[in-house]
């Protein structure tokens, strides 16, 4: 055989649905997993199971592939150069990923670039969050741990020095940025090869719930040519300055006074694109693919007018194979994605997406569907 | 886990795709696969090895699924009743299955519920066929061994008795029929449920090389209304009388003279479907997967105004992935669909799509990807 193989590094369903990609391409693929329930390690026909925390695992797994790229951005940094050293070809690599792995590092640079992003810096303590404070206009400010957060977690909204303090108490530095006031939130998606061609995905809106992605809007509604054109800018810069290889997404605040603002970094696959398998020419994860593959990259324009991509959390009712009979019969368009993990609540165990020309339909059915198999309507 | 686990029988390109329809549904696919190098087999995370000629092979397999179906027409009907007396779910069951094995049956059975075919009768020995040609208005006729065809093997077109002597050398029953003067070759794809929901796929042309589907065009150009629907009627009645559950394929001829003839029937995913992973709201596979489970079937309706699907033959060149550089750069919007099969002059290894406005743009650009993978041009 004269295919490639590729390891993904983690087992959720970002590999789950890389894999999904990686078949029709012919590509091999193969997964470092944790045990084989895991989401990808379901569904892969190549699953090596392992600890990525441990170097020897990780080594043995990366030895036995062309490429290595990520389901997350956990593994650290170290562990990636150690592997680079030894002629292992990781996609992003390690100077690349550490923008998404601290966003301290994150930060600093994407000042250095000139990109826009919310006042910030690094706070010692709690009186150093007071200061920090006034020196922004004032309380709010969201206080971020520099390494480990996600989807809300490692995230705090606070309104003084004296709610400041559980952010120090996880051993890392943290990050004070001052509480934007935006309108909406955007993602800029941009896929980016080791040659340097890169493509950009339409701009989308995010809507957020308890700091989780619920819906993703493609492409965001009323946004001007001009306002998306420099989100799509902001992203295809960030994706060349800091030598991305793969899938970046670009997590942006649009302001009430008509700024775009950076929010956060994520180089892997993303639930701002999950849209894209439905809805492009070419999904997120095919093309993340193409790139760590330094194959030319795929066509990411919309194939529907509108796609709206919903989340389907986990709620109090575990059985969500019995709700596809109604989901399904009541609308035979939509499509259902689901990631072969247990039910618990909050969790994201799939996504539903709806493609048309009428937003306010598409919208209605594809929340309708989640909420549906969520367990949150019973009509 | 409340998601049911279906079982594929056989581990081709067929089970292959139908994997990657299977992963955003969430249930459990397996594969009864003869190697862990066969096409489906390298990408299933839950191959099952095995003999399927081998009726306890069989059975394993199938006790370990809560519903049975095949890539294939090759499993003898005695080991599906077998399995059927155990309470095994096979779809679709042998009583339909058998009208797709032996192509005798399925004659008697159309003529029996008025669908039009070419005329035919099960033929003797050579001067049996002249006899027959007589009949139908003189040579040539064809031959067809009632069992064990496919892709143009077990089918000859003769022009005198002596040329009729192969066809019974293979020891099963010779069918033979007109030779139909047909304007092109049609596709009627619809799937069926167990609870008898059935939709129906826009109706295809396919081109024919060798015997070999060449090119599949979704919706066949200037095919009438009536046309069309007369195609889907017959589909739809063969699907309802024959009680298929699953994907059913109706190859058809459309005459010169206006009329609409059934050549073949395929009780499975089919090549003449392969355009629906880009090119319908539902693919093939993902509908063939509901009915198997009798879920709701989805939106069989087409994407695009025009998609073109090209099969991927083998040539003398092996290295296809180094095909993909200009293949990719050169139009970043063609699907390639690859099938983890080694190369050999004329084997089915892949297929590529394309979709779009312009019917002679899509067909050159698939053509063209087609071609260049295969080595038959190289520019």
């Amino acid at each position: 055989m004269t295919y490639p193989i590729v390891g993904m590094v983690g087992g959720g369903q970002l590999a789950r649905m890389t894999h999904q990609a990686a078949i029709p391409l012919g590509v091999r693929f193969r997964v470092l997993a944790s045990a084989p329930d895991e989401s990808a390690a379901q569904v892969v026909g190549d699953a090596f199971l392992g600890d990525e925390a441990n170097l020897d695992d990780l080594r043995d797994f990366a030895r036995s592939c062309d490429v290595v790229t990520f389901d997350h951005e956990q593994v650290p940094t170290a562990f990636l150069r150690a592997l680079e050293a030894e002629d292992v070809v990781v996609r992003p690599g390690p100077d690349a990923l550490v923008h998404a792995q601290d966003k301290g590092v994150m930060r600093e640079r994407l000042a250095a670039i000139g990109v826009p992003c919310p006042r910030n810096r690094i706070v010692a303590d709690p009186a150093d969050v007071a200061a920090f404070a006034e020196e922004v206009g004032g309380w709010p400010v969201v206080l971020k741990t520099t390494r480990g957060g996600y989807d809300g977690k490692g995230v705090w909204v606070v309104r003084d020095a004296a709610g400041a303090e559980a952010p120090f108490r996880a051993g890392v530095p943290v990050l004070a940025e001052e509480k934007v006031d935006f309108a909406r939130e955007l993602a800029a998606c941009v896929v980016r090869s080791p040659h340097g061609q890169a493509v950009a995905y339409p701009v989308v809106e995010s809507i957020q719930v308890d700091g989780i992605c619920h819906e993703v809007i493609a492409p965001a509604p009323e946004l001007s040519e001009d306002r998306a054109v420099e989100a799509q800018r902001i992203a295809l810069t960030i994706a060349g300055e800091l030598g991305v290889t793969g899938h970046l997404a670009v997590e942006l605040f649009e302001t009430r006074d008509g700024r775009i603002l950076v929010n956060e970094l994520a180089m892997r696959p993303h639930n701002s694109g999950h849209w894209t398998i439905d809805g492009a020419v070419t999904s997120q994860f095919e093309n993340h693919l193409r790139a760590v593959l330094d194959l030319p990259l795929g066509d990411p324009r919309a194939r529907a007018k509108w796609t709206v991509m919903v989340n389907v959390l986990g709620g109090d009712y575990p059985d969500m194979y019995h709700a596809y009979l109604h989901v399904m019969a009541r609308d035979p368009g939509v499509k259902v994605h689901m990631y072969g993990k247990d039910v618990k609540p909050g969790r994201k165990v799939g996504h539903v997406t709806v493609c048309g020309d009428d937003l306010d339909d598409v919208r209605a059915r594809a929340d309708h569907a989640a909420a549906y198999l969520r367990g949150s309507i019973t009509e």
